[in-house]
């Protein structure tokens, strides 16, 4: 088995070593031939004779050779592995690739999105790409490890679910067997269950939502973080929650990721001490003030409002992260708790952040009778959720939770344009992995060939 | 917010504590009220007077108390807790509950499985059932862990998907705007895929399988644990890695739950330095000889197989855990390795413990010709998965991995009898969540009654 990676080699320098990769680029110049071997740590330079000549990119392959400190004056500063290159001895051609339908050794990728997506098992391999997805890693690890600090468990919450009362026009059904189910939209009636088992859980689980719309925010499967709490005393001990939980991420991707941040000349978004936490209408009237646009009788923020809201943070109170508290009882889900001191609002909150929103969360009703009675004036009918009503049936603590997406935090630490590029395989209406209209014409063409052929 | 939990009471002897939980059991003796009061960690016992007697099980309460020492005579070794008591200063009630439908305060549940799981929510509340989970979970991590030391990344592969080579009868349909979707049953695909990006990678997915027949040892949603390594010399280092994998789960199993395996009564299977591995050829040998059942032609072990082969293993090889390698090409996926100095046999191996299998893997084709070709002899249009093919056509390495259920190694561990056991919310057939049959059956009652109305 391959035991050196190639960010490792130049701790090798005088030593004959043997690593495997992928052909990055080969430049002949007859003689003598120059190759880029890339692997999943990165670049390095081969030197060889014309034997490197019948490669081509993306073949795999093993080498055996020297690894030699370049002269001074050819130093590439642009690879960690600038300094120095591997004189070949040996060569194994593992797998011959076919020709690439791009250009894969350019420092940047320039094809359009659609492609990239078209291409998904190939575009992935790219650094810049690839790197997208360790920033993700470390997103989701450290979502995890954060939590079981503060002694939350870890639980699996299901993906298919029975007829449920958070259901609704953008949930996907499934043929199961001779009843119907349906694709989970988010593990929130379970994460409560479990509060009643385990009292502190999370749970990192794929969602899906039948998004009927294409934009560069939504897509149809998403890998959502969630968390919830019980025994809490105020839901503000939820928003601490939510808080550090972002900033651990924040610090484990400085940590874990600073090559990428660099690669992308991104930043994670600057906070002071404490994220600024503000009631939805306070931030209407910032915004009217500022902007003189009036939507202070609006339930919810627009999308310009969202960022104006960010750039009142950051000027006012230094920080690219801001909670919006006190969202009006019709715009949250029927679990959530009506402030008691601010009748019509709920104590729940969003966390807005470069734009757009991060995350949602709140506290929940416990009590299974305001429950059911608020379910039912939002004309839900709760009590098919069976499971679900029996937590609150059979005693439940105050609690609360939040919940968001490891994409859009991906996106929007990288600055990404359009979340497509910080999910691996992403789903839309229009694509899962290849374009869906093009597969279905593609199939249709046949059926019409198969007919004409009958004719 | 609640800040000590039971378990922690014994370290407070002589200290007035606060905490919270639920009430387990309440014996009125009249002038002194006993409760036990449950959390997640244990149990512990309150005095106190007849204010207690409100109380029902269930109940959502939170104490304050002064923790002491109970006289030796009233020790109860039974609880961790066992050697205090808290005499209850203050009682406050946070949550009513019903009437329970069985008593959860026993110390075995003596409810039937389909009871237990109709009452989930809080059939998942007894210790001895929550404790399944805390291994689950134990399970999971430590296979995450493992393999990060090991150097794998950790990718997210979705749950829909396209229509696929690896489809068949048993994948579930899915509505997906004007077009038709799947649900993975495995990752397979994908990391293969990924195997060409990050070289060594595991991922922890929802697989989902249209079982059609209900058995003690299959889910329609099952948590899967995945990994798969590229740069390999040999498919041993696949089985090594498997191995390795498995021991680092049964170590952090024994660190982190030795209480439940007490609990339990169990012990992690009992493994030598090496698992023994056999081929299937040879195991039917065996087993022909020790009980002169001759299925020396089959080309897979039937389930009392399993079991001979591990009492075979664990009388000559002291193993409790056994692979069985080199099953014939027609029993194993297309894209399996064949081997070239067993023609007619794969590079494959399960993984068998304490009577089933508990996990398989393999080495996997790498050459696309050879690919297609195979998928061709055996009626898969391999084509069909553009991606997965990408990924063969721009150059991959020797590569191979494993998968198994983490339902089933917990099950096995703890020798539960029945996989939904090991299932926070057991998906088959009949149940998701509640029993199917029976919600059709309320539905169509309802049905009825409104076409008898309207008559």
């Amino acid at each position: 088995m391959k035991n050196l990676f190639i960010s490792d080699l130049s701790g090798h320098i005088g030593e004959n070593i043997e690593t495997s990769g992928w052909v990055h680029s080969i430049r002949d110049h007859k003689k003598v031939v120059f190759m880029d071997l890339r692997d999943r740590s990165g670049l390095v330079q081969v030197v060889g004779d014309s034997s490197l000549s019948k490669l081509s990119p993306e073949d795999v392959v093993t080498i055996k050779g020297l690894v030699k400190k370049r002269p001074d004056h050819m130093v590439n500063p642009k690879l960690e592995t600038g300094s120095i290159e591997v004189e070949l001895t040996n060569l194994k051609i593992l797998s011959k690739s076919d020709t690439l339908p791009f250009d894969i050794s350019k420092e940047e990728l320039d094809v359009s999105l659609p492609v990239l997506l078209d291409y998904r098992a190939l575009s992935l391999r790219h650094p810049k790409i690839s790197a997208i997805f360790k920033v993700q890693e470390v997103v989701i690890d450290a979502f995890r490890r954060g939590l079981k600090e503060k002694g939350f468990v870890e639980f699996q919450s299901p993906v298919l679910i029975p007829e449920s009362a958070e259901g609704g026009s953008e949930v996907f059904e499934v043929a199961y067997f001779d009843y119907k189910a349906y694709l989970a939209q988010s593990p929130q009636f379970y994460k409560q269950i479990m509060v009643g088992v385990f009292e502190k859980v999370f749970t990192v689980n794929k969602t899906l939502r039948a998004e009927p719309s294409v934009t560069t925010r939504h897509l149809t499967e998403v890998t959502t973080l969630d968390a919830e709490m019980g025994f809490i005393d105020s839901w503000t001990e939820v928003m601490d929650m939510a808080e550090s939980t972002i900033v651990y991420i924040f610090n484990e991707i400085e940590k874990q990721c600073s090559d990428v941040l660099k690669l992308y000349d991104v930043t994670t978004p600057k906070v002071p001490k404490n994220i600024p936490r503000i009631k939805l209408r306070e931030a209407q009237e910032i915004i009217f003030k500022r902007t003189g646009r009036d939507n202070r009788a609006e339930p919810d923020l627009e999308p310009e409002d969202e960022r104006e809201i960010c750039k009142w943070s950051l000027e006012e109170k230094n920080s690219e992260l801001v909670f919006i508290t006190h969202y009006p009882v019709s715009k949250r889900p029927f679990y959530t708790y009506e402030d008691p001191d601010d009748i019509g609002y709920t104590l729940s909150f969003d966390l807005i952040g470069r734009g757009i929103e991060w995350m949602t969360g709140g506290q929940r009703i416990h009590d299974p009778k305001i429950l059911v009675a608020n379910a039912k004036k939002r004309g839900v009918n709760v009590e098919k959720s069976e499971l679900y009503m029996q937590a609150f049936r059979y005693g439940m603590p105050p609690h609360g939770g939040f919940s968001f997406g490891s994409e859009r935090i991906t996106m929007k630490v990288l600055q990404l344009e359009n979340v497509r590029q910080a999910s691996l395989f992403p789903r839309d209406m229009e694509r899962i992995d290849i374009h869906l209209p093009t597969i279905k014409r593609s199939h249709e063409t046949k059926k019409e060939n198969i007919q004409d052929k009958q004719k």
